[in-house]
């Protein structure tokens, strides 16, 4: 998948500040004049034709691109195993060039009118597994894994500031990402798991008495995935099937809470596991067997 | 949790035309008396004191936005399920102000020159539950659920377009989304199912497998989720944890094929269950005792 689908780019050589594919990068020069540059000095170094055919494929799509007024395009990069939006920025032809050959994520600094690679004075880098562009070729994702926080501020993410908590004044300790449902769900776990502190009426929360009482919760664990089984085994319909799962999912996220693995940890493993050839088979076979 | 905290913007009327709660849109104009208008209009409208309150900090929160040049910023519509980045354009001040009181996700069309609510020719809205602004205040996300296909084509989201695919040649059958580590395994075991024939070396996959083997598979779930449990009992490193958890994952999402369940539909169930008062305790009580 993914991951290792970029062999012949991971192929082409690459420095931290300059693109050893576009040598032109970081000149800055007549924009008419950029394209004619970069062809010259690629005609001027020997390469292998498997080279040339991926330089030819990358101006084609590079031409593809529906660059605005301004020669940009908007980026987005994103958490390849959480979903979690990063943070956005603007592209333009050199800047996503540099992406696709040093697998970096790269922008275009509007108001410093330079290409800018997230992570070059932070080193949290964001590690491009793949990049797709949009039905109109104007805006594109650039799907990887960061090094560290993405944003400038040291958050995880730069997306912090939630419209609906400023608008019912609700006070947030710390930021409130924009999380998708599993990620709130994780959040909503180890919330509780921090205030774990019995009620004096001794009627603490569901999440909460699981949180506490291990074989409790490892009984519900066999059990709701038991149940699980039992939809299939007892052709009931879909819907039970999703709520059952739904029911494996809360439960072993709770366990992960005691544990302290994060939902990410557990899709880092399954992107390693079957990244090599889609479903890794006789890997897992013979972790199976 | 987010769904449910839109109560106050619930509250403000809407027709999906036009935006009671500012009224001036739809109208073009000179955008300097464009919040003069909007105000003049609102004042003379009688509203609780609640709506005025609501009004002030929507006023408050779009004059807070980093508009460009041209009066907009980037908005991007995110699966709030799934993460999926479904499409990206641009906003300007009564864009968002609209999504902000009808929850349709709603853009200003660079090439039209209006407003668009994505849907209104389709009847493929995008329901806002909430809405984040990036530490720059120039990039919005719209975390919704989409009431079918987002892009034009008929493709669940705009991004499908790979650039590893173009460059190594891939042929892919249909289209390939920008997909994250959870979908992007979903949709492996997805394709073992739609070609489920025994290779002629009697050696199938271990996904395919278990797809013909029902028992099996069972057999697997209730094994990998009393080794999850054993990760904790028996105190085990929180590595074997995660490397538990991506085999309860990955053998439930093979009967989640088999029961033509998405994984999207297991984590609607989940925000509607949760969505309520984060946890929700009572009703998760009175289910599992």
């Amino acid at each position: 998948m993914a991951a290792s689908s970029l062999h012949c780019i991971q192929s082409l050589r690459f420095s931290s500040r300059s693109c050893a594919f576009f040598p032109h990068i970081g000149f800055r020069g007549d924009d008419d004049n950029k394209r004619k540059n970069s062809r010259l000095i690629l005609a001027s170094v020997k390469k292998s034709d498997k080279d040339l055919s991926v330089e030819s494929k990358v101006e084609t799509l590079l031409d593809s691109v529906k660059w605005d007024d301004k020669g940009l395009a908007v980026a987005i990069a994103q958490n390849i195993d959480t979903g979690a939006i990063l943070m956005q920025g603007f592209v333009n032809r050199d800047a996503l060039a540099t992406t696709i050959s040093s697998r970096k994520a790269t922008f275009y600094s509007r108001s410093r009118s330079t290409l800018w690679i997230k992570g070059e004075t932070s080193n949290n880098f964001i590690n491009v597994h793949d990049i797709f562009l949009d039905c109109d070729r104007d805006s594109i994702i650039y799907l990887g894994k960061p090094d560290g926080p993405t944003c400038h501020t040291g958050s995880e993410t730069c997306y912090y500031t939630s419209v609906t908590d400023f608008l019912e004044n609700k006070q947030v300790e710390g930021n409130r990402l924009a999380s998708t449902t599993l990620y709130s769900l994780e959040s909503t776990i180890s919330q509780r798991k921090a205030e774990l502190v019995v009620p004096e009426d001794g009627k603490p929360s569901w999440t909460k008495r699981l949180l506490l009482d291990r074989n409790l919760l490892c009984s519900k664990i066999r059990e709701e995935a038991d149940e699980l089984c039992r939809t299939i085994e007892e052709n009931e319909h879909s819907a039970r099937t999703a709520s059952e799962m739904g029911d494996v999912l809360y439960h072993t996220m709770v366990l992960l809470a005691l544990k302290d693995v994060k939902i990410e940890d557990v899709l880092d493993v399954l992107r390693r596991r079957f990244s090599q050839s889609g479903i890794e088979e006789k890997k897992s076979r013979g972790q199976q067997n």
